[in-house]
């Protein structure tokens, strides 16, 4: 399973950016998604409304301390960063890693600490410029899936049917 | 040339999802984003300083009027919309309908006006699912271009050399 870890959530300023980052680690596959930073009951139960509406096995969890989530996970942790090595040369490394472990995969805030770089297993970047944390996650996830995104959300009650023009959608 | 339109900004409810649409068109070789909804020219020139500081040929404008940009635009415009077609459908006719013509990409905000959907030539889905725009034009651009991120930004004053572990950049 992949976890994903998000850094320094701070209520208000970052509340669209921190569900943007829980949107795609669960359209990408990943099985939960942890919240460091200030506690954000709204936020994260607007997450757990999509998963009750829209299906698949994504849980939303908060632990404070950032420190312990990385030290204590029992499996390889990745820190996504525009300083970190490209990700196109880890990738077959990742993959089979994925293949073998369980992933944490750590995405940033405005100011990520210092020992980050030095407490994770890879530091790796998508794009060796600033970039967006969101597109970051989703690119590598597609990446590490092989190119391709999860189509299968079990306990659905909704879904939608791909049109050329408008939006439909099923109620199951 | 690939252009960006983002429809709909909130000045300070959006800045930053906005910001991050920004570096993504950017990062991923756009060669301008026009804002709609409100002006806010503090977040355009925090784009514009990342443009001064890491280099490349990117433009940053405005323009209220969505609807004219979408008309009056000279080549194919394309909505990422999760209530589109899957873009892998696509994505052979789109690359092909690059390489002739400039492209229009549109990304939406919470509330895509319904006409946009007939105004434009393609509405396109990264994954059927509540999604981020950020990350869905990340992952269209980079697959638009063959799997590949852009590497050269003219005119940089900064540039990241990757590390396994901490930060490094170089001043030019």
């Amino acid at each position: 399973m992949t976890t994903i870890l998000r850094l320094g959530h701070r209520r208000g300023r970052d509340d669209r950016i921190s569900t943007h980052v829980g949107l795609v680690a669960r359209q990408f596959g990943a099985g939960k998604i942890i919240y460091a930073g200030e506690k954000d009951e709204n936020m994260m139960e607007s997450l757990e409304d999509v998963v009750k509406r829209w299906g698949g096995n994504f849980s939303v969890e908060y632990n404070k301390s950032f420190r312990k989530t990385i030290r204590e996970f029992d499996g390889t942790t990745i820190h996504l960063t525009m300083y970190g090595i490209p990700f196109q040369e880890k990738m077959e490394e990742l993959k089979e890693v994925k293949d073998k472990e369980d992933l944490l995969i750590v995405v940033g805030s405005q100011k990520v600490p210092k020992e980050i770089y030095d407490m994770v297993d890879h530091n790796i970047a998508v794009g060796s410029q600033p970039h967006s944390e969101v597109a970051a996650l989703g690119v590598f996830m597609y990446e590490l899936d092989g190119g391709k995104i999860p189509q299968d959300f079990k306990n659905a009650e909704i879904e939608v049917v791909p049109q050329e023009k408008g939006k439909k959608t099923l109620e199951k």
